[in-house]
């Protein structure tokens, strides 16, 4: 992923590559110490590991620079720094870079909100190419968590997985998921809101990978001289200003 | 159904009704004599149940008209019944009289004939009220059928009626289910052929259900005037002349 | 469209007609002077037109009742008389009831803020039935308006409405509009922002036009007891919450 | 494309890549002697430019080796060559060697031959990225032109290329286009049949411009070894067997 950032950087006449540096022990080229990358730098963008990000935090924090984190599987400890650091530099963490998907979760939320549960069944599905190993996707529980919440529901508790055979009529305030595999595809996600004679669909489709770092790199342009604290792409997106 | 096929028939004016009947017992307005009726007819278009149909089969046959039947669950005495009705007069029967869904299994067949598996993986989609009990829906299984067929497969064999978990790799062949409940669609079927950096997608959409009436008077007026013999929507359609 | 509201309140347990009356001079059943329903009812819906609507919202705001009003083409001394009004009473007035098209109309407005131009670009493409005589349609405009409003630009000098022959390159910050006609469609309408390597999608389908009186019941129970004031569906939806 | 021709085929055992040349005049690197390359192979794949490609024909079929053409823009001379060729040798050539495209281009012309234009309208909806100059797609019109030659129409004459303002209601029999642009898409083609309760949609997506290498190669693994003659991407598909 940070050779997807540095390739995307490039063609960014917004940002300038002051070094790059790896998780500790791995080999790579045009590596410098991360100190020095750190000084030289106004924004930290660090794809590496939970362990080596919650190693790198308090340095940059020293450094007083910005900080965009993309590692994902942190414990509580890890938490805990990285929280500790936010308290003097503006961070920015998220499991998902995507512009597209985090405003396609901004939306779901609002608009399960609105839409009593009565009147409108939720459905998500989501497509992944072949070599997916596991059903529903990250994502795609990750919107319906975000649907959930926005009815004030408990996904553990309304969400279906599957339907197969003679499964009765659907509950009000069910969230149902399918899971499409198939070919290539990279990332496709739609919330569906069904109504009585009307139904309102948000999509997501990811069609290269890239995209990722795209988003990491408007999270780094948001994210330099902001004040101290956490941030997560519905900030970045300015989904929280109302 | 036979009021819906009334209606719409009302707006045809290429159809004259020249009298309805019910099956043996059943009470309604307006209705004749079954024989009157018959002899009065060029196309009988009957809507009732397998045993109804399998006593009207014969009486359309003698008085040499042409027959549309849509009642389902015949056991293998009734289609017996019918086959030989069909000696003498043409039969057209279906269990589904959409045009566009019946043309869509006769194109997912043609499709996974030609594309093979190793490349595309087949996917079928349905979307149905919250109101139907069971997944997946007949339809989406005669589409998974079709698709079978078309490799020489055995969708027994190869179909996957749902995803959840740890799943491991698509396997080569498989034809996938999802089943999407909600508010009160009509019925929606796609089947996705997805390859590495292509995806092609054959779908329908049922916004009304009188859309089975407008398809058995299409079939009824194709069927006016054949040689006698079974024919199905297929014909119909012209999907078997090559 | 009064007797379509009649029809879905009727089916409504938290409903209970009062009384109906027309538009002076125009003839109905089940009619009753104006007066007496407004007298027997909490809240009035009117359908009619705007001359008609501007003569009874005094009336209304006399008897201190609530108000829907669905009425359009309301010229600037019949708004003046509704904004009168709603210094008393509270009143609802909209073009468009649809629950799940006001909805996307406020999604749009706030993805539209939050994706720049620079590299999101926004379609809006709508389908409807062969017999509508005018394209774009009013709530695809409605829609366009709504994605120009988020990012702060006129519709009228950013909207695209076809594209035929040698084009150039899009344009940045064009909104561009597809008309799509075909059979029966109800209404369809997507908004599309579309990036280097993602897309996304919000999109209504209506499938029958029983969702506007649904939708104009809808603001009927939300109205009932709110402070006076002019709202619109927005209100109702509690889109302008945040 | 022959370098992403090259690159696919490493990928896939049933090829061996005996030497590439490029268009006389050309440099090129890793490139042998046209006649020698010839020689060595079974099947010569050829993306140049049309008089490159006429030149190379009757050299192909001197060598009594089969032939997949890629290049565009032939005219009648140019044509005459490459007939005289398929004389002696089976020869491919395309304008689009996507095989999904190509399975909807046979499917399109299948479902417009079934499906009567009085009560299926045609509308073709395409979708590519910011940065291409034309509208509709050349994709577009080969769909819609395999639609109008399904029901015996000229695509000059029923073919509507955009719509806005007062368009009056639509003619039995049009065919519409509507032409979508935005981001980086690739290209997305839907052919939609739409009845006044049911709709049909045939659509391909592609997701990255190596599918056009996969669909020269999958032409290179048919062509070999076939009857000399002159053949087409509907050819390899089995389209043509009815």
């Amino acid at each position: 992923m940070g050779q997807v950032v540095q390739a995307t950087l490039a063609d960014d006449p917004g940002f300038r590559l002051v070094g790059g540096f790896d998780r500790p022990g791995a080999a790579g080229e045009g590596v410098v110490p991360a100190d020095q990358a750190i000084a030289a730098s106004d924004v930290v963008v660090d794809f590496t590991i939970a362990a080596a990000s919650a190693e790198l935090a308090p340095k940059v924090a020293a450094a007083g620079k910005a900080l965009v984190i993309g590692s994902t599987g942190f414990d509580d400890a890890q938490l805990a720094v990285i929280r500790e650091a936010a308290r003097e530099i503006p961070i920015v963490r998220a499991g998902n870079f995507s512009l597209g998907l985090n405003m396609l979760m901004g939306l779901v939320a609002r608009a399960a909100r609105a839409l009593p549960a009565e009147a409108w069944d939720i459905e998500v599905v989501e497509a992944h190419h072949r070599r997916k190993v596991d059903a529903p996707s990250g994502a795609a529980l990750m919107l319906g968590a975000a649907a959930a919440d926005g009815r004030g529901a408990d996904l553990a508790k309304v969400g279906r997985r599957s339907r197969d055979g003679i499964t009765g009529e659907r509950p009000v305030g069910e969230i149902g998921f399918s899971a499409i595999r198939g070919g290539g595809v990279v990332g496709e996600h739609s919330v569906i809101f069904a109504a009585e004679d009307e139904i309102l669909t948000l999509s997501h489709s990811a069609r290269d990978r890239s995209l990722f770092a795209r988003g990491a790199l408007a999270a780094a342009r948001w994210v330099a001289g902001r004040p101290p604290g956490e941030y997560d792409m519905q900030d970045v997106l300015g989904m929280k200003d109302g």
